[in-house]
């Protein structure tokens, strides 16, 4: 992996939705600074392999499929879905050593394609984050969507840990009136992972949530959970009840993940997923819904993270030494351990190598 | 401020025209490479702040007025127009220690809206170049304008200050018939300012001036004078007479103003301004000379000189070693004396921090 | 000479094609990364200038013909066809020394303007190519063409030395089923030209030529052959004959040159000639061929030259470790030549300075 920044390789990114890839299709998409080529084999499996034949370096993606394998439209050298060199047309077909392409580990799960960029010897499925209630819920209540975003992916990530911006930044529909930024956050780190949690008396619920309860204009228990899994994998729950402390039971709850990969360091690929315990068989409200929300997120925080990007320039974030609220105990937090792993991480390298 | 070239920092750059700046707005400019929030007050006093909040660096032109303060769209902290950081919503409401914005000297004057991005404690409104003849004169005779210039500032200075090139590079309504190139300007330099002059019998006028002259097709004393302040402010007079030495009295004269401000070591701002003696009252002239004004400048003085910068690149004019002639005399005396200024400013900053 | 990587300067390159030079016009290009002025003296000889005024560098094809001098647009500076400065406007009118703008040797022949960026002494017309099949043929049996490339040089002429890619890229009209690969190449070189030689019995031949022949779809003996001169002129002759084994009397044989002319590191100007000694009297087949070889450049090479150079950047070639196969062996010798002229011409410089 080649890049200016030290991304944290040894993790799962999401590289592409399930929706993204066609059966046929040489499907490609830059990860962490090295284009990477992705495509199902002939019984589905997504494969992905690195965008770039060993021998003059043309893009594979533009090549050509033979059943599962790939052929190079420059010179028609021929690699199995593994990247293994399989057959060469010139002179006495003799293969050279360092033909293969580098494969990575790929696993397709609830509508996410997972790519692991570093070492495949430790790549477990088991440590991909569970999202596994976009395959549990009904189609009409699930939606999957891609954005492209001009700013670092850890940005994107500070603007999901604190979502006290939801107030400034975006519309009465999904705000809290002015009731998240007082709170002090509930901050906690479980196994690596960052858990930052708000709990207040809405007066009422916001709308999105309000109208689907009993009594919409009278107040309401509700909460906002973020999951934080490295590198930039957040779960997202919304709840709001009345009468009751079960907000899934009894109440309205969205089940959102906001999952950033970088592209490189200054663009991101960002991948978004919902799903919610009401209206489940309402196709054209699960429609609206994710509409709005992408609304909300192309209109109102892409330009305003990527403005901030262009503020910052090429600057890391503390050497302009921002000035630090309450509210950015979750982002710190996040920042300072994906920190110390990508620093374990390169030590790590540097010993093996020397 | 953050450059990679040095600039004059101690000095009054014209940071836009008061027609440019609404009553609600909330204009923006990069102005030294530094980006510069610019609104007026309820009572029409305009501020200027640094376009940056120093939470997490959205741009603070993306807020919202809320009566003379600024509020940020991302998490809400609040400014008033000193810059001063007055509310936060979040947490107990505490501001922390370097929340304010820094502000600039700012002065509305003659259309003008000038501000000082060096020490505040060192800018002197009286110290602004004197532009009140475009307040004196009737709206009828006077003109502002604004045009962008992908070029270094310097190069834009040389070509006012070497005025022969109206001969080459403009039409017949404006040039001297070849009287100009052959002259030996006279350069002075009094307090700072540097001043060329030419003075030549024309025969007849530059029509622009000649055809409102007695004898439109006689010969006529015809002068030319520039006077530069630092760092790029120059007012410019061109006049015509004929059977008189008093060019103001009983010729025609334009009273005119150069000013560029850089807005990075490849860009700048360029602010023209204009009057007159004759016509005053002739807004349809008025408006018209301003168009051919600005035809002349972007069809002709802007293509050539930003093909100029292409061609230099990024090179420092002195490292390309040009060819000096006789009309240069201006523009290198110019060039020497911002240099002295820049470096006198950074020995002086350099002996501050020592 | 200025430029990131190192070009070989004592050599011929094509400037442009003699088409794209109008009598009157003030053409420029920028070669070896240094604009370059051409233009046809009165008499339609052409010549090359540096395109950039000694004094202020304002490029001079912005300015004006005056007989086969060419004036500055920006002051008024004239120079000869030979760069010399003739004329000032300024001052008293002294020329200051250094005033002259630098020449380059320009020759045109056979369709194509040859120039050379290095030293004029050791320029000789009798080292340029020999193209003169294309003044030799009649004009309804010749084409010139020219594109534009954005990648390094070298890697179209590899396209070029390694003519295997046409069966992996091109459609069938114009490749060998799958013939050529096979192959080893001959591979020779003589008097610093590199020969690259592939031989096959086709059955049948490729349309293009096929079709032509007594039996198009019986088997023909076929032939590709490249002759490399430095630094990137390719003669390109193919073949296919039936019952003799003499191409050029009893069978049909293209006659083409390839040559790229780097613009910069990373870009580069393409010109392809092509005649044949078959149909030479049809301008509508010639025409028609024209637009199929450039169809095939445009849409099929173009993309993957450049795609190729996008996934390489800016690394060169070797330092990304190319796996190489037996269809490489012409590149290879090419670079190797190159790169050792290259060396010994910097060389040379840098004894000539200490």
């Amino acid at each position: 992996m080649e890049s200016k920044i030290a991304f944290l390789e040894n993790a799962w990114y999401v590289a592409a939705l399930s929706t993204e890839l066609g059966a046929e299709a040489l499907f490609h998409r830059k990860i962490l600074d090295v284009n990477v080529l992705i495509y199902r084999k002939q019984d589905g499996t997504p494969v992905a392999l690195r965008d770039r034949c060993p021998h003059r370096f043309a893009p594979l993606h533009m090549g050509k499929r033979v059943g599962d394998d790939v052929v190079c439209q420059y010179h028609g050298l021929r690699f199995d879905c593994s990247g293994k060199c399989k057959h060469s047309p010139h002179g006495n077909g003799q293969i050279p050593k360092a033909s293969d392409v580098r494969s990575f580990p790929l696993v397709e799960r609830d509508g996410f394609l997972w790519i692991w960029p570093g070492d495949p010897a430790l790549a477990e499925a088991s440590s991909i984050p569970d999202c596994s209630e976009y395959s549990r819920s009904p189609k009409s209540a699930v939606a999957h969507v891609y954005m492209h975003n001009t700013c670092n992916y850890e940005l994107l990530a500070d603007n999901i840990m604190d979502l006290t911006h939801i107030d400034h930044l975006h519309g009465p529909l999904i705000n809290t009136g002015g009731k998240l930024s007082p709170l002090i956050p509930n901050v906690t780190e479980v196994d690596g992972k960052v858990v930052i949690r708000w709990d207040w008396l809405a007066e009422p619920a916001m709308p999105l949530l309000g109208e689907h309860l009993a009594e919409p204009k009278a107040p309401a228990k509700m909460f906002f959970e973020v999951v934080w899994h490295a590198p930039a994998v957040m779960r997202l729950r919304v709840g709001a009840v009345q009468g009751s402390d079960d907000f899934v039971k009894d109440g309205v709850v969205l089940f959102d993940y906001h999952i950033m990969t970088p592209e490189s360091a200054m663009s991101t690929h960002y991948f978004f997923a919902s799903t919610r315990n009401y209206l489940t068989d309402d196709a054209a409200y699960n429609e609206g819904k994710m509409q709005g929300m992408l609304g909300a997120f192309t209109l109102e925080d892409k330009p305003m993270i990527e403005a901030q990007q262009a503020e910052m320039g090429t600057h890391d974030l503390w050497a302009l030494k921002p000035v630090l609220l309450s509210s950015d105990a979750g982002a710190i937090r996040v920042r300072r351990v994906l920190k110390a792993m990508i620093e374990a991480e390169q030590g790590a390298r540097l010993r093996a190598v020397s």
